[in-house]
Formats: structure tokens, sequence, C-alpha cells
């Protein structure tokens, strides 16, 4: 609402406070639950359809008239009709000339055709300016008014101020328009109602391979190996004690895997001696799934958590401690306190509450709500300088949880190391290589490329 | 803002960057507050009351006319007084003609009277056009500026043009305007901050109806028949033990709740074979307050968890274990390790676990910032599929808890059967019934309907 | 967008849907990845720059001018160019008459300047309408496209016009723009990124001494006097022990003084007989960090709960428990179940759990996605009468754990009272002063305060 107007009002008061009329072509289930939306919210609907005959399921107030009667009534023509249909719109091109075309369609794979729905409609409309929006939105959700789900509506289109009027109905059905640029960006908007998760796709497959690696290397060396070697039965180990040693580690790796892309990405920008050049393919995915490689890394972590607390529930453990106790008293034996045993399980167990504790915090900032009120000095504070802390906590808590241990042969069955020794490569490399980064030789020159300054600068500004 | 002002600027630049002026009837404390708030944000305010001397409270930079000199001034009118003094307007009718009108009044009871105090003023002043905005904000948020409890404003109104105007001051005022519709949303508008929890109530009843059940249920078995058979003073149960029986019933019950109307609502659209009959009212509003009854379950779920964690740490449960591992060293005892006991001790641990993570998951995807930020395809996934998940990991977790206990005639203390059995009725009815509609023959005729087909279509389209 | 427009549509189609034009003064990092992100919203972008060369840095899609020519073109010039060059603009003057200056500078210090950089530019373009706007989206950001961090754009600026069209221009590039007043405000927007925390400051300030406090007052009792006294080595104890007695304490004085200045303002509301007076500083100050406050005690209460619930893990206490059961063992003695030390245990843990339980969910409710959704009344129910709760709770759990401790002269060592002794006097005040306030003959005069009564009304109205 510019000021111009809101004067013009003061001045000469406007009377027509009649309702903007909108026109939708067709009367499927979409476009009925749109209609119903909006005259809800105070617009006149019309609908365009082949026959004009009222059904009873459309919205009471709507009118219902040929297409060309009702595309005359309104500036905006709402399509709700599939693509393969739009053909019926070339007669009518005349009429349509100078209105907004919003085109509502979605389609049933992802890059179904070779141009977007939307591009295709301003093919066969030329005339007309077309705008996509509102293909995110469920009719489900308009009928039944639960916008659980996403109220963002993407919009797109080569005309500004038809995108506009677009936008502002949006707000008033109590949607989120989000302007996401030229018609060029239909493609995007119609692939996105198709996607499920694809930002998570690497870190979870990633996550799956690693917990298949390590289920079966820990079952050989926690189940097979004392099966074959002692005939001991502890197939039950894979209820809780396996799921307990793939959580952790994980959980350590996937960690490391987040802050492993910013340290290859700062050794690349030192090597090239510039910031503008583009960065190998593979190395921008890896930095952009950084946050859902954190989060699987978290509920790893938290599994662990878990896993870890039942442990004095367990059936086994109660019997293990009991047997010990039994044995020790009938061999009227007391064991005086191992006072390093003491610090050693405290130490790492309280390591590993405080990484712990960093990794849940880090967690809660990630979430939208939480990561839209930040400012970017804030948000780098606590992804980076937490986010190293954390790093640094974790890998202790394995460290002192190994102890001594990996100098001890009876770790190794057939010469399989212990699987916390694997989890300790990947964070430990990272740890090193930051911390030769931090050094001022490299960590000055790295700042002054990342602030626009080049080695060998190729380009004349 | 569009495209044309924005041409006229280049053009002819505009030198008239005076603010826009809003005046606001009733020097009251909201009025005040109102006023020095649209100052702050770059607003001219005129204050419209029956004595026009300047109180030391009243903003400093603000005017101060009569009524009818103050109305003059300004497009939008901001009536801040209360509802049994709106009859003074009348007088004043041919001033306000055209005017927008805001009516920001709140009232003490839920539908106090039988029209919105919107609508009343709108019948009082008909020239004006009503507009009902900013009821639910409070004086003192808008004074201390920490808007920590809601910053939306519901609007809404007859005329477009005017709820723009208001809806532009509001995101002046950094609060989140909402369009809800025509004026005949004033009444809901105005209950709005009168309720609390309004879509908890049914959830939170029936809960605290199931846990006071429960409760004794548990007091009778667990306290009340061992004082009257073993005359054992087991009162202390009561803070503990029997808590952390009725949390995990409550959760398993109250989660299967949550599926239990879409099954049903499956069985009536596939029986009457079409979606476009309305559900009998009590499975609309059950469907409605899901997502309240999951977070309701996921909190005794929750306090299931902790109250767990913390038996090894009860005093009583110390004593048992060492009296037992005493009486075995006395009698000179060994145990040897029972697998099958381990085995079920951990896989329902495990079962346990894995559930109560997922249900967590559940529980932060329900959190609008996070579902705001998937598309529906997504929603549905975590929604539906984890969820099912989630309560066959919960189901399965109280069967392995029980084993074959339900065969042994000792569960059953006065004929009444463990109370965890009472509590995997409803779930395995839901699963079960789930598990036929997902057969194909039952599967594709309801995805049918669901589309919008109808077996008996009853109109012409 | 008003209905003007569209009516204007539908009669004369407005065929120049030609792309508003925005000019960036400034070639460097910022103002290509702005010009970049423009263009791919659908704004034609023209650079104004000292040597027109075009460098393959710049957007292919943009023009670059001189500053003379490139300023006409515009009605909008984004001003990308650090404060100390801003004089070049001098010569400039004419042809930036009118035209809409957005300063989107940052400074290196907070308050660095006496005048905010926007103000600045406004003195020395008169005839220019400055608005202050992006300053805190970084130039990273825009260009990967990850707006992780804040997409909040904070606009100040004198002319609502002007401000308006830069708003849209953020809402185009998919931000989302908070309307902060008049120039007057750019101070505060300039310093806004340059913040780290400031309303945690105090909170974490304040948390950190008395943690030092605590940290060394256990110290001494339980490491240094066994040590001194029994000549034996607890120094473990700070891994564990220690940080678990501390927690609690912080948490339990931190949620104690989230409620005191509540309390404080309700005795100065009470004594003064009116609210509108200003409160003391100091107090205005600790109420704006009150979420803060409570957040850190939950952060304590967090770890506390997991250090807790490690302890049948530690080493140390494996020991201590079986060293005693095979004392009892080998004395050959039985312990009979000590019903009350089993009501104690049982009931202070369930304190323990009830309170984190509610602690949790008012961590939850402050969340800015959730409060956003409550309205005022449910917020202060929950924040208020949830809270009150929390602290009885806790404070309850505090008390059922000491017992009857505090009597036995065992517990002063070096006169030194248990810790948790001195946890409990804040809490124990602020309990018992809200309880006063709870009468009605108190709380009746201050609802009538707080309603705006006053009781020695200086001002006539």
């Amino acid at each position: 609402m510019n000021k111009n107007s809101s004067n013009t009002m003061a001045l000469a008061p406007n009377t027509s406070n009649k309702r903007q009329t909108v026109c939708i072509f067709g009367t499927g289930d979409f476009g009925r639950a749109l209609g119903h939306k909006m005259i809800q919210s105070g617009y006149h609907v019309v609908f365009g359809s082949r026959s004009t005959q009222t059904s009873s399921l459309i919205p009471k107030d709507a009118e219902v008239l040929s297409h060309a009667e009702a595309a005359q009534k309104a500036a905006i023509i709402i399509i709700a009709i599939q693509r393969q249909h739009y053909n019926f719109l070339t007669p009518l091109a005349e009429i349509l000339q100078g209105k907004v075309l919003v085109d509502v369609s979605n389609n049933l794979k992802i890059n179904q055709y070779p141009e977007s729905n939307a591009e295709y409609l301003a093919q066969l409309v030329p005339g007309a300016k077309v705008v996509k929006a509102f293909n995110t939105v469920s009719a489900w959700a308009l009928q039944s008014g639960t916008l659980d789900a996403s109220r963002q509506v993407f919009v797109c289109g080569d005309d500004m101020e038809a995108k506009q009027m677009v936008m502002d109905i949006a707000r008033a059905l109590g949607l989120t328009p989000l302007d996401r640029g030229s018609l060029l960006a239909a493609q995007e908007i119609e692939n996105y109602p198709l996607q499920l998760f694809p930002m998570w796709k690497f870190p979870i497959l990633l996550s799956l391979g690693l917990t298949a690696f390590f289920f079966f290397y820990c079952l050989i060396r926690d189940v097979i190996y004392p099966y074959v070697y002692e005939n001991k039965d502890f197939s039950f180990f894979i209820a809780i004690s396996i799921p307990n040693r793939i959580c952790p580690i994980l959980a350590l790796i996937l960690l490391a895997l987040v802050y492993l892309p910013g340290v290859l990405a700062a050794i690349i920008q030192l090597y090239r001696g510039t910031k503008y050049r583009r960065f190998p393919d593979w190395l921008d995915k890896w930095m952009l799934c950084r946050k859902q490689l954190g989060l699987v890394a978290l509920a790893f972590a938290s599994l662990h958590v878990l896993y870890t607390l039942v442990i004095p529930i367990r059936s086994f453990v109660r019997w293990r401690i009991s047997s010990r106790t039994i044995a020790l008293a009938l061999n009227n034996e007391t064991e005086p306190l191992n006072t390093t045993n003491a610090w050693l399980s405290d130490s790492y167990l309280a390591l590993g509450i405080l990484g712990f504790f960093l990794f849940v915090l880090l967690g809660i900032t990630s979430l939208p709500s939480v990561s839209n009120n930040v400012n970017w000095r804030e948000f780098r504070f606590v992804q980076s300088k937490l986010g190293y802390l954390t790093l640094i906590l974790c890998t202790a808590h394995t460290l002192v949880y190994g102890g001594n241990r990996f100098l001890s042969p009876s770790s190794y069955r057939w010469y399989l190391p212990n699987a916390y020794m694997l989890a300790l490569i990947v964070p430990c490399i990272v740890l090193v290589v930051k911390f030769v980064l931090v050094f001022p030789c490299l960590d000055k020159p790295l700042t002054q490329i990342r602030q626009g300054w080049e080695r060998n600068p190729q380009y004349s500004e």
C-alpha cells in the first residue's frame, strides 16, 4: 500500500469496496478447494468450465460461466487444469491477452517434460503474463484448513506486477509467498513437491553404508569370535551392545565429515590463492549437506546416550556384576578402590556428557526459527567455534574411553582392531589439519583471500 | 509497492516524504501504547479525546485534538475505546464517512455479545470501512518492546484496500498480519485472546481421566494387594513405580488414538464410496486434535524414559539387588547366564529406545518452524510412515516386555490382568485394521476415492 | 497491490512488463553478490563504477556504467561502498536528488563513528531518501544461496515510500524485511551484525562466577577436607561428582533469579501505587534477560540430569556398591528394607523428574516458532503458572534430597554447610514473597495498578 492511495482515500473516500474478482478455469478437486478458500478470504470467484451447470460441489457463492465469459470478468485467471488439456486455451488467446494466468499444475515425476508446465503455458498464450504458484499447497490442506505442513507458496514469473498480484492473493489466503524470480524457476518449483528430503539422501545413504560395515565388523569381533574360540553364545549383543558400538562410531565419523569439507576448501583456496574459482562439484554438494550430516550425527549420538544409560538395567549386566560380587565374596576378597580407574571412567563419562550437551546445543541452533534470530557473527560462532569444541570433546571422549587398550594384543581379534580405533581416524585428521591452519602464517593469507584478495589477480576491475 | 509508483518516482521524484497520519480515538492504556509504538515506527499520530488537555502519559510527539478534528486528519482511525462507549461515534458519522475504522477491542468472556464488537461498530457507522485488528497484541508487550509471545495480528474486514492499509501498519510495527477474510471472522478473532489452549482440552482431559483410572488400577494391584495378602508396605511405589506403569500405558494408548481416526475415516470413505460427504462431527474434531494427542503421548513417553533411567539409583532397587546377591553368596550359589532372559531384556529395551527415538523425531517435525520447511510429500512421509513405524515399535516393546507373563496365573491379582495388557488393546486394533487396509483390494479403491473418484456420483459436474 | 491497479489491468492490459531497474554503486564483493541475486530474482541491475570496464567477476546480465550514468537509470541506488569513500557522492548530488539511496555498509566496531553511516550519507546527499538495509546479510550467504542464518533484513528510513520499495526488493530476494522506523534506528541496525549474543552476556557471566565459587566451595568440602583429615584421594570427584553438585545448584539459583525481578517489580508497583513510573535501570535490564537466565538454568538442569543418570555406570560407584555388598555378605548380614529411605529416595527422584519435565516444557515454549503460535493468555499461563510450579518442584526436590541432613553436625565440614543449603536461599525467598503477594489484600490492588489505576493520579487525562 503506497502513500498515494491512502492520501486519495482521505480526500475522496473510495466507496467501491467491491471485492476483487478471480477467475478459476477448471472445477476439479484443486480448483474447487482454492475457490472455496478464496471466497472465505473475501474474493469474488468465477469458475470457467466446459459445462456451466452448477454442481453442488462448487462453492455456493461462486459463479460458473463458460471459459470465455469467466475470463473477461477478472484480471487473474487460475488454470486449475492438467497440462495435457492446456491446448483448449489456444482459441481463447485474444481474451487472455494481458491477463495474469496462474499455473498451479504439478507433474507425477521429476522433470517429466522437457519444459515446465508454466513455460509451456506461456508458449501457448504468448500475450498473457504467466505466473507459477500454489503448486506446493494441497487441495486437502486448503479444504480442511489444517495447513500443518508448508504454508510456503513459491511464486515465479517474468512480470513483476503480475507476480505481486498473485503474492497478495497468497498472503490473503494465509499462505507465505516466496518470490523465486523469473519463469525459468518454474521447473524447479514444479519438482519441489515431488521431492523426498533430497538434501538428506547422501547423509542417510552414507550412514546406512557405514552402519552395515561396522555392524558386520562388530558381529565378527564380538559374537562370532567368542563363539568360535570360547563357544559362548553372545548373540543377544545384537540388540544393544553392538548398536551401542556402532552409534558412537557413526556419530564421531559423521561429525568429523561435517568439518572436513571446510578444511579441504581452505586448503584449495590457499593453494589457488583466490576465492573466485568454483570448488569441484563434489565439494560444493558436500558443503551444502553439512547441516544434514551434522543432524544425522546428532541422531546417532542421542541413540548412543540412550543405549548407554540403559546399561545398568540390562539383565546381562546385572548378572555380570552380581556374579563378580558373589565370586569376590566367596573368595573372601575385598577389592581396594583403583583411583586411576575411577579417574579414567569419570573423565571419559564427563567428556561424553559435555560433548553431547554441546552437540544438542548445535542441533537446537540449527532449528530454522532459532537460526533466523541470530546474526551472522553469532551463527558462525556457534557453528564453527562450538562445533569444533564438540568435535574435540567427542574425540577426547573416545580416546580416554580407549585408554591404553590399543597397546594390548588381546584387543586385536583376528588382527582386527577395536572398532573405536577406526572411528578415530577421520576426526584426528580433521583436528590436526585444522590445528595447522590456525597458525598465523596460514590463517592470515586465508582471511585475506576470503575477503576478496587474490594472489594472482587475472581480471582488471 | 507496484511498478507504476516506482516508475513515477524515477521520472518525477516525489518530494513529499511526509509521514502517514494515523488517528487514535481514546487515550487509555492500549491507545497510548499503540500510539507510542507508531511514532517510533515513523507515523504521525493524532489522538482524539474528550478533553484535549495533553497528559504527560501521552507520547510527546503526538497531537491531542477533539474527536471530530482528529478524525479529519487521517484516513485511518483506531478505535481504542471499550465497546460500551461506541455510541459516542454516531454523531460523528458524517466525518467518519469512508474512513477506515480499526476495532482493537477485546471482551472479557468468549461470545460475550451476540455480534462481534467490530460488526457492532460497522452497524453504528455504516459509511465507514471497519477492520478488526491488533486485539491479540497486549499493551504491555507494545510498551516494553518484548514481543515474546505472538507477533501475529489477525486482520479481517469487508474492504480489501482498508485491510491492506491496516496490514501495512502492522508490518511497520514489526508485527505479522494475517488476513482472516471478511468481518464475519471478527467474532472468532475477538475470542482468540481469551482462549486457553482450546485444541489441548480434549487430549489433556482424556489423559487425566485415563491417568486416574490406571492409577487406582495399579494402586489396587501393586500396593493394596500385597498389603492385604502379604502385609508388605509398598506405599512408596506411588512415587516412581506406579507413575512408571501409567506413563508408558498412556503414551501407547494416546499414540494409537492418533492413528485410530485415520483408520476410521478410511473405513467410512470406503463404505460411502466418496470423499465428498462430511465425516461425523466427533470424527472431524478428533482428527483436528491428533497433533496435540501425539504430543501429549510424547510427554508421557519422555516421563517414562526418565522414570526408567533412574531405576538403578533408587534406594529400593539397590536394596533389592544387593539382598539378592547376598542371599546367593550366602547360599554359595553361582547363577549361570540365562541367554533367553538376556535376549528378552535387551530386545525390549532396544525396541523401546528405537520407538522413543522415532517418537522424538515426530515431535521435532511437528515444531511449526520445521514443518513449514518440508513439502507435503515429506510431511506425510514423516507423519504417516514414521508414525506407524513408531506405533509398531512401541507396541512390540510392550509385547516383548510382557513376554509370556500373560499365561501365568500369578499375573492376575484379584482377576485383574497386568495393566500393560489393557494398554495393548487399542494399538493392536489399529495395527490390525491398518494392515488389512494396506491390501491392494482395499487400498486401490481408497486411493481413487481420495483423488476425487465417486462410486455413485450424484451430481453432474 | 491495491485494487486500483488490478482494475486498471483488467481494463487496459499493461503490456510494459519490463523489469524494475536497480543501480548498485560499487563492484566489490558485496555489491557483486547482491547484484547477482537481484538478477536471479528478475531485476535489471546497473553497476556504477569508477572504471566501466566489465570484469569477469561481474554478473553477465548486468550493465556497468559510470556512477552518473548508472544513477540516472534507476529510482533505487544501492551504495555498496565503504563509508570512508562516501564523499565521492557529493558531486553527484543533483543526479541523486529524490532517489532512494540504500546504505548497506557495516563498521568494524560497535559505535565506531559518532553518527551512523546512513545518517552520514543523508547529510552528504540531503536531497536523497536514505534507507538503511541489507547490512545484516552476508555476501557469502547471498552467493551460496544457503541463507541458513538470519534472513532478516532490518530496514529503516525517514521516507515511508522509499522504505516500502526497499522492503519489496528484500522480499523478492527471499529475505524477510523488518521495518525498524526512522533513520535514527540506523546506528542500532549497524551495530546489530557486530553483536555476539548481547542478551546472554549477563546470564553467562553470572553463571560463570557462581560456577567458580561453588567449584572451589565443593573442592574444599569434598576433596581437600577428606584429604587433610582422612588422607583419602578423591581428586577424581572433579570430573563428575563436583559438577553434579554445581549444576543443580546453579539451575535452582538461576531459575529463582528468573522470578525474583517480577516479585521485586510487584513490590515497587505496590509501594508507588502506579505502573506509570519507570523501574530502576538494573531492574529493567534484569527483566529483559529473564528468558536467557531461564535457558541457562535449563542447560545446567539438563547437565545435572545427564550427570545423575550416568552414576550407576561410574567405576567408583560400582566399586562402592560391590564393596558394601561383599562386606554385608562376609558379615552374614541381611539388611531389611528401610521404607522411610525408600520413600525419601523415590520422592526426591520423582520431584526432580517432574520439575525437569516442566522445565523442558518451558524451554520448548520459548522457542520462537512455538511462542509465536500462542496468544498472550496462553504465554503467560505457561511462563508464569507453569514456571512457578517448576520452581516449587525443583525447590522441593532439593529440600527432600537434603532430608534432615542439615541437622547433623557432620554435614558442616570446617563450619561450611552443604552446598545445596546455600542454593536454597534465593528460591525460598522468592517463593515466600510470591506466596504473600497472592493474598487478596495485596493481589487486588496490584491487579488494579497493572490495569492502569493509580493511587495518586498526578495527571489529568
